[in-house]
């Protein structure tokens, strides 16, 4: 008999790799943060000595979900206009509201409201973009979510930085700070074509390749954007990208909603990944990222759930379930993005994105034990001839009863570990009351 | 002080009429089943003696929600074929189960576990449509679900008839049997343009004037739809059922997804009726039905959640929220159905389109008192600005704490009051076994 730490013995699991499986009667085995085996009930109970057994008899375990586009601390604004155009919507709500309240504290609190949220819906690694990355840093430290954060940068001045060098510097030295943290990693996080130069970009660019870290941008968002670029730069926003060097396998281009041909192309031959957030595309009326194109591309496209203030809720089941109906509205084809190619989307391809996938996004020896269980045992998820399907159709964030990061339990029975529900609201009514001054 | 039977009072009230309103503070008394006043919660204690109040500190109170269009016993299939367009779907998984297993017994507990569902989910009404009739009543009655059932009529035989004459007479006889039951109505159901002769359709049309109940009928969900009526009939179906004498106020077109403009008019002039169910549209990839435009028409637009075979959920929350954002999607307007509109299609249009706008789909004194109560004290539902922007995009059915119909509680703090868990999770394990083997 082996010791192991913990023993997960679940109804359900499916692992993401291999491909399109569900075991039945399972077990994940545990030891020092880490995956050992997934094996058949029986056998584990022989193999393995466990400190811990946690039968979830009723459950579907799947690979912890990684939120591949998130401004967390934007939950302090969650609903707080709707019924928007991107530009209005930025112009007349967003940018005031930040201008006069972000800080520290609001970025560390929103952070919390956020880490709470997504873990509670069984979202394990966050990749996110806002300023004051080290009070976001520090929320999801405490709660434990995994996170890789951005280094934001844009050329015009705001609450945390007066200019590109500002956000730069500011950005490194939070990365410094953070170094040797397991479950939080940077990355360089230029807003957007549309408020970044040239001389920043190229200054991004050089700072990535030497740091090897992802950059996080947001990309082809709307039509708007591509006339003004071509208006303003006499290219595409890709193009212009190319040209500047910033196009590879560590650019996560989020939305990407609007795709020539020759965009596609480009995002093909760099390797770049995608971040599909189709929920905030629709709300906002940007229009349908050609998911099913790109995947066919061989393009790695992650879900993300973007800000609260644009969903207005940090729920990957929902964008799980979208980016498949979208799929198939979109291609005109009812067997698109069928649900175990939905949850790789939320797991693995988003973990590839983030450069992750050699200790995430799948349940397998020698990954990191990030694990989600969900439960089927309310009549509404009833009958079930398909967990995957349920999982995407049926089932919802309120079924996650259990989260593991990295071998360390979040959720128990639905219940975050490391912070109250009184303590949430307080944070929450407190912002509410001061935004709404 | 009048003595009433039953004082509701909530922090919000959107009662849909007037339109676009959420008050604060605010009481719902009722007597005798019907509403008698919306008032201050202050005003409603001075005025009225309760036999019972209700205090619901944290809620949200709405008409109780109006399902459009439902086939409520399918879902002893729920998840059982997902991943295939609608003719395969039908042909390959759907049509071949019910050869094999629809009945009386089938029906009747098919349709309990999806009232359950629905009334969980704060619906109060139903529009349903499936064979044996008699026995969605049996099951909607004892859990107190307001209905109107579809006198289904196609012209092939199956289980339950075995021509439209018998599928008529077994429909009729159901209706003579139900006739005086408060909550429950019916409608003549010709299943769709493929299935059902002009004969047939002129038989239906004659009875439902006669009868002055509705049409509740598939339409122009498909282009293979159109292209083979054209082929077989030399007519789009709308235009070959209004040649037909079908087309009328008490007409309820389901789906209305691929409409020419000559369409559109067409159902404009007659005044129809249009139950969308987007994501049954999206999963199958039918298409997106033109909402926005239909609306600037002036045609009564409900929401329906299909059955659980093709959704896979029973869940109006879901569909407001994507009617909202499928709208805003398909006219690239971000402001097109905001969340008032979206909740007034999932309340007061569907109640139209039933002809039960005098009756229910609006919290007015009057009206019958069909309820529902959202909770919203969950961290994740906070910050909260605009309570409306929540029901939409922020809350979902699980948040439904209780629900009433016709004054009548049928849900209490998130518990049915006529069937147990340990009874729907018997049935639908027993079905689930059947439908397996």
């Amino acid at each position: 008999m082996t010791p192991i730490d913990l023993l997960i013995e679940a109804r359900w699991i499916i692992p993401v790799e291999p491909a399109d499986t569900t075991l039945e009667h399972h077990a994940v085995a545990i030891k020092d943060e880490r995956i050992v085996a997934v094996l058949p009930i029986g056998e584990a109970r022989t193999r393995f000595d466990a400190a811990e057994t946690v039968p979830l008899p009723d459950h579907i375990l799947i690979p912890g979900l990684v939120n591949l586009h998130c401004h967390a601390a934007m939950t302090l604004m969650r609903g707080l206009a709707d019924d928007l155009p991107l530009m209005r919507w930025l112009q007349e709500a967003i940018w005031p509201t930040e201008a006069r309240h972000a800080s520290h504290a609001f970025v560390r609190d929103g952070s919390l409201l956020a880490a709470a949220e997504m873990l509670q819906g069984g979202i394990t690694t966050c990749n996110d973009m806002y300023f004051f990355p080290e009070a976001t840093a520090e929320a999801f430290d405490r709660l434990g979510l995994r996170a890789t954060l951005g280094i934001t940068v844009l050329d015009f001045p705001c609450q945390y930085a007066t200019d590109a060098d500002d956000f730069l510097r500011k950005g490194l030295a939070a990365r410094d700070a953070w170094r040797d943290h397991p479950l939080i990693g940077f990355a360089l996080a230029p807003h957007a074509p549309y408020t970044v130069s040239d001389k920043t970009f190229e200054r991004v660019g050089a700072l990535a390749a030497e740091l090897e870290i992802p950059i996080h941008i947001h990309l082809h968002e709307t039509a708007g954007e591509i006339a003004d670029s071509l208006r303003d730069f006499g290219q595409r926003p890709i193009t212009r990208l190319e040209a500047l060097g910033l196009l590879g396998p560590n650019l996560i281009g989020v939305h990407a909603v609007h795709l020539a041909p020759e965009d596609i192309d480009r995002l093909a031959l760099h390797q770049c990944a995608v971040a599909h957030c189709p929920t905030s595309n629709m709300k906002l009326a940007s229009g349908t990222a050609p998911i099913t194109r790109l995947v066919h591309r061989g393009l790695s496209v992650g879900l993300g759930t973007d800000g609260a203030a644009s969903n207005n809720r940090l729920d990957l089941f929902r964008e799980m379930r979208q980016a498949s109906l979208l799929a198939k509205l979109d291609s005109g084809d009812a067997s698109a993005l069928p649900a175990h190619r939905a949850l790789r989307m939320a797991t693995l391809d988003g973990a590839r994105a983030l450069g992750l996938d050699g200790q995430i996004g799948s349940l397998v020896a020698g990954k990191s034990a990030d694990i989600t269980a969900v439960r089927i045992d309310e009549p509404d998820a009833f009958p079930c001839y398909h967990p995957v399907s349920h999982l995407l159709h049926v089932l919802d964030r309120r079924c996650v009863s259990d989260v593991w990061v990295g071998g360390q339990q979040r959720l128990k029975r639905g219940k975050l570990l490391q912070i109250t529900n009184t303590e949430l609201l307080g944070i929450a009514r407190l912002w509410q009351n001061k935004l709404r001054q």
